[in-house]
C-alpha cells in the first residue's frame, strides 16, 4: 500500500504516523521524502489496513492499494485453479464446460420433471430452479419455496442431475441441507450476514455478481465466504446495471478473463439473466465460452409463455438443444485451436 | 397498462390472449386494432399484473405501464404527505427539517455519549450510530454488535435523543425491539425477506436507496414493508454508483422532488456517504434542504481521524454545528422566500 | 407511436391535439378512450415525429414509440445484410471475418511498414493508424496529422492493404480523399454536423459507438451519414463506460447481435479499446467472432512499450499472429458447427 | 506521479526506466526499493507525462497521479477565482448570480424579442438561444441557423442583454464573431478540434460537461481552451447518463464544489437539461444555488407546448419569474446565513 501525503506534512507528524500505522497493522513502513510530497510504502499484509481509516488522516493525501485486498480469494496466493468436486462426481472449474440449465421458478412436478429429463438429455450437468424468489414487487409470484425444494429434489431423483437453488435468508440454511449447490442471487451479493453464514457451511456457493458491483467487490464477497472457511465459491458473471436498455443489463464478459486472473475460483456466465431476451441467449452463451467461461447457466421452461416469472427470457427445450449442442462443439474446437 | 402487438397477430390470437389477461389478472382489456399495429389497454388494478409474463408471450411487441407497480407508497392513492411520528414525539415529514446525527460506528460509551450530546446541543433530532456494519472486507471492523445497541441506549437515556441504526439480518428483529428507527442500508434494499419481516413491525424504517437502483425500484422496496401492514416509511437517498471518481458515490438531489411527486413518504438525504469526502458534507447538506429533503442524515466523530470507520465523509462536533446551524437557517429563509 | 393523455383531459383538447398532429407531421391519429386514460396511436411515419414536443403538450402523460426513430438503417426497410465492397476488391459484411489492425498512431515510415507488413502476413485485411489522435490532455502527442496520411498511403503502396483511419473535423474531409476507410471516433460519434459532411461523400464511414451512448443513439448517427446518401457505414463497438475499473471500458458484445437484429449494416468489434489491456485482447477478440461480428479492430505494434499512444494495449506482431490465426479458425469452425 | 513497479524487476532495468523517464520528460525520479515492490516517484511537471506510455513499460505495474494532469485550470496554481468581464460590463464568477435565460431554440423575431424582454425583467442577465441545435434525429428541427444569429443579435439590441449561443463546428467561428458568450454543448465537449479553435479566440466559452465525462476530463477540455491562450472559460454541469430514467440525465450537484476546489473557473447549473422536466427546474436551480453554483442556466419559452425543441423541460416566463426571484433571494439570505 502506498500512502501519499500532503505537501506541507511535518516530519514529526510523519514520525508519529507511521508508528501508529507500525503498531495498529502489523505492519513495516517505508518512508520516501520527496521535495514536493513523502510517500510511506506499506510492508506485508495490507488486507487488513483499513482505507478508509487512511484516507481520513489529516496528513494524507491518497491512498494506492498494490496488494489487492483479498488473500483467499488471490490467485497470488494460490496459483492453480480451483476445481469443485461434488460427492457424486460432477466437477466445476476442470476444463470441462458444466451447464446448469432450467427454469426460472419451480412450477410444479410435471414441469421441473420434464424440463431436468429435457436438459439432460441435451448435456446439461445440473438442474437449476428457483424455489424461493426475488421479485421487486411483493405483488408478483414469490415461488412456491419449501414445496419448491421438494420438487427439485424429486427432479434430481427421477434424472440424477445435482441440483442448484437460491437461498434467501440464512435462517434457511438448514432447510437447503440436501441442495448440491446453494446459490447467492445478485441482490444479495453484499448480504455479508448471509455469506457470513454460507461460510459455515461446506456446501458449493453460486455466487452472482451484483448489478452495480465491481470485480473487485465481487471478491471480497467471496472471500468472506471463504474466511468462514469454506473455500468451493464458484462466481457467476449476470450483466451489470448500465444506461443501455436495449439489453435488461449489460453482459461484462472481459470479467471472465479478469476472474481467471486474480483468482483460482471458477467462473461461469448466465447470459440469460444479462440480456433478458431469449434471442440473445445463444450468442451470448457462445460468446461466454469463447471468453473461457467454465460454464453457463440457462434458463429453460417448457412452455415459456406461460412462465410464472422471466418467461421472455427462457429457451424452450428444443432452443437449448441447439445452443447446448453448439457450445459444447464451440468448446471441444476452441481447445484444438489453442492446441494446434 | 398498455401492450402493443405485432404486426402479424391474429384476431384469434388476441380474443384469446385479452380473455387470458381478463380471467388471470381480473382487468377489463380494451382493444384498439390499427393498420399497422394492435393495442391492447387494460383498465382496473393493473399493479399485480406481471410484466415479465406479459412480455413472454408470443404475440407481444411489447408493454408500457401507465399506472405506477406500487400502490400503498403512491401519491395518487393517497395524497397528504405522510407524517411519522414516535411515542416520543419526535415527528419527520411534517414541514421541519428533522437531523440524524452521529458516528458510522458506536466505538465506547464515552465517544457515543460526547458525541450524542453535541449533536443534540447543535440541534440534531436523532441520533444515529451503527451497532452492526456493512464492510466489503471481512476484515474490516463489523462493528460493537449488540454492545453497539446497549450503548446506544445508554446515549439515549442521558440524552433524550431517540437513536437510528442498522439492521443486517431479520433474526435481529428482537435485538432491535427498543431501537426507535431503524435502517435498512443501501446494499440490503433489496434483501427482501429482510423487507417482509419489517413489514410485520411497528417500528418506522429508514430505507436507505440501493447504490444501482433506480427510484422506482426503491418505492417498491418501500411498498414491500407497507405491504406488510407497516406504512412507517422513511426514504433516504445516499448517492447512487456512476462512472465518476471524484466522489464516492453521485449525489443524486432530483430523486426529493421526483420522490415527493410520485410518493407520501418522507424522503432525507445523507450528504456523508454520497459523497464520502467531510469537504463536501456542508454543501450538499445545504442543497438538499434546498431540493425540499425533509431531513437530513449526517455522520459526526469526535475525533474523525481515529474513527473506526468512514472517518473521511466524518464532521467534527464544531463543523457539524456550523452546517446544522445553517442548514435549519436556510430551511427558514427559503420557506419565508416560498411564502412571500 | 402510442401518446397516453392525462386522466382528466376533455374531449375538446383531444380533438384539437389529434388535428395537430395529423397536420404537423402527416399522420393518421387514432383515439381510443378508455374509462381511465385515453390513448392515441399514430400510423404512417413517424420518424419525423418529434417526441420532445409531443411529451411538452399539457395533455400529454407519456409517449411510447413502436416503430423505431430510424429508417435507412433499418432492418425492417433493408432486410438484407449490407454488404460494403471497396473499390480494390474487400468486403466487409459479407460472411468473412474482416481484420483491421496497426499502431494506434502513425510513427514514422520504418514502424508503420514494418507492422503493415506483419499484420498482412498475419491475415489482416485492411491497416489502421492513426494519423490525427483525439487526446483527452492537450499536453499529449496529437498525432503526425498530415504526415501520418503519407505514411499511411506509403504502407498501402507497400503492402496493398487499404487503410482506416480517423478523422476530427469536416474541413479535412479533402485531405481524407485517398484513405480507404474513414473512421468516426468515440467522442464524435454525436458531432453531427461532421456526419453530415461525411453523408455527403461515397467513402466507407467506420462509426465507433460513443462511451455513453445507446445503440439506438449510435443507430440515430449512422442516420445521419446514410440521410446524406452515403450508405456505407460500418458500426464498430468499442466499449462503453460504467463503473468498472478493473478495463478502461466495459465491452457490450451483446450490442452485435442486438445490430445484427435492428440494422443491417456491418458490426465490427475494438477489443484494444474496449479493454485498454493487451493481456485482454485474445480472449475478447474471440468471443466477438463468436458473438457474431463481421470483424475486428486491433492495436498492433512493432514495440508497445515505446508507443507513442496506447502501449498499454497494443499486442506485438508476435502476439497478433496468434490472435488473428485464432480467431480465423474459430470463424470457420463455429461456422461448421452452425452448418452441421 | 507515483509509478510502482512488477516486483521481479531487476536493477538494471530499473536504472534504465529511470534514465528514459528523466530524458523523455525532463522529471527527476526518486527511487524507493522495498521488498515487494518498487516505487517510483517523478518530480516536476508532470502533467505531460503520458500515463499511458508509462502503463505500457513492461516492469510497470501501476501508476498514480498525485498531481493534476491540468495547469492553467488548476486551482493550485491560481488561487483566487477567476472572474470573466464582458466588454459591456457583466461579470460571471464575481459573487453575483447570474442568469442565462431564453428558448431552446431561436424561432421568430417576436418571440427571441418577447422572451427576451421577459427574462430581463425577471432579472436574468444573459439571453440564451440555440440557432444551431444538435439533435439526435437528423430528421428533428436543426435550428434557424444563420438567421437564428441575427434574431438573438436582433433581441440583444432591443433588451440590451448579451447573447450565449451554442456552436457545432470550428468553421462557424467568424459568424459567431459578435456573439457574447460561445456555448460548446455536451456532445462537443471532446470535440478537440473545436476546442482548440475557440482556444485562439478571445471569446468567453461556456463549457457544458459531456453526459459521461468525468469531472477531470472536463478540466482537460477546459485546459485544451487555455492551452491556446483563451482563459475565459466557464464551466456548465448539466447532468450526467446513468442508470435512472426517472430524470433524462442525472445532475451531479457535487460538481460544483468539487470543481470549485479544484479549479479557478466559474461554473454554472442547467437545471433544465439535467432534468428534461419543466415541475423540477425550480427545486434543482434552488438546490443548484445553494451548492455554490456561479450561476444558472434556464430554458424559457414563451409557449413551452408549441416550442419546436425541447419543449416539456421549458418554463414560461411567468414560472420563469417565480424561480428567477427565489434564486435571487436564496442566494442573498444564503450569504447572509454564511456571514452571520
Amino acid at each position: 500500500m502506498i500512502i501519499v501525503l500532503k505537501p506541507e506534512v511535518k516530519k514529526e507528524q510523519i514520525t508519529l504516523f507511521q508508528a501508529s500505522l507500525e503498531e495498529k497493522y502489523n505492519v513495516k513502513v517505508n518512508t520516501w521524502i520527496g521535495v514536493e510530497s513523502t510517500v510511506l510504502g506499506l510492508i506485508g499484509d495490507t488486507t487488513q489496513v483499513d482505507e478508509d481509516w487512511v484516507n481520513a488522516q489529516e496528513i494524507v493525501e491518497s491512498v494506492k492499494r498494490v496488494q489487492e485486498p483479498y488473500k483467499k480469494a488471490n490467485r497470488k496466493f494460490h496459483p492453480d485453479n480451483t476445481v469443485i468436486e461434488l460427492p457424486t462426481g460432477q466437477k466445476i472449474g476442470d476444463g470441462n464446460l458444466c451447464i446448469m440449465a432450467g427454469p426460472c421458478s419451480v412450477e410444479c412436478e410435471e414441469q421441473i420433471n420434464y424440463v431436468a429429463q429435457r436438459v439432460k438429455d441435451a448435456g446439461a450437468t445440473f438442474l437449476r430452479g428457483g424455489a424461493f424468489k426475488p421479485r421487486t414487487s411483493p405483488y408478483s409470484f414469490q415461488g412456491l419455496k419449501a414445496e419448491g425444494l421438494d420438487l427439485l429434489k424429486g427432479a434430481r431423483k427421477v434424472t440424477g442431475l445435482p441440483i442448484v437453488t437460491e437461498i434467501m435468508r440464512a435462517s434457511h440454511i438448514d432447510m437447503f441441507e440436501s441442495v448440491d449447490i446453494i446459490q447467492v442471487g445478485a441482490r444479495n451479493m453484499q448480504n455479508f450476514e448471509l455469506l457470513k453464514e454460507l461460510g459455515k457451511t461446506d456446501k458449493p456457493i453460486l455466487l452472482k455478481r451484483g448489478l452495480a458491483n465491481t470485480i473487485e467487490e465481487w471478491l471480497m464477497s467471496a472471500e468472506y465466504i471463504m474466511a468462514g472457511g469454506n473455500n468451493k465459491v464458484i462466481l457467476c458473471e449476470r450483466g451489470i446495471r448500465t444506461y443501455e436498455t436495449a439489453t435488461r443489463n449489460t453482459l461484462d464478459l472481459s470479467a471472465v478473463p479478469v476472474i481467471k486472473k486474480l483468482s483460482h475460483l471458477p467462473v461461469i456466465v448466465d447470459p440469460s439473466h444479462a440480456t433478458g431476451k431469449a434471442w440473445l441467449v445463444e450468442s451470448m452463451a457462445i460468446a461466454a465460452v469463447a471468453s473461457g467461461a467454465d460454464g453457463l447457466m440457462i434458463e429453460v421452461h417448457n412452455d415459456p409463455k406461460h412462465a410464472l416469472s422471466d418467461g421472455a427470457q427462457s429457451l424452450t427445450p428444443d432452443q437449448f438443444d441447439v445452443v447446448a449442442k453448439r457450445a459444447f462443439a464451440l468448446k471441444q474446437a476452441y481447445e484444438e485451436i489453442i492446441n494446434a
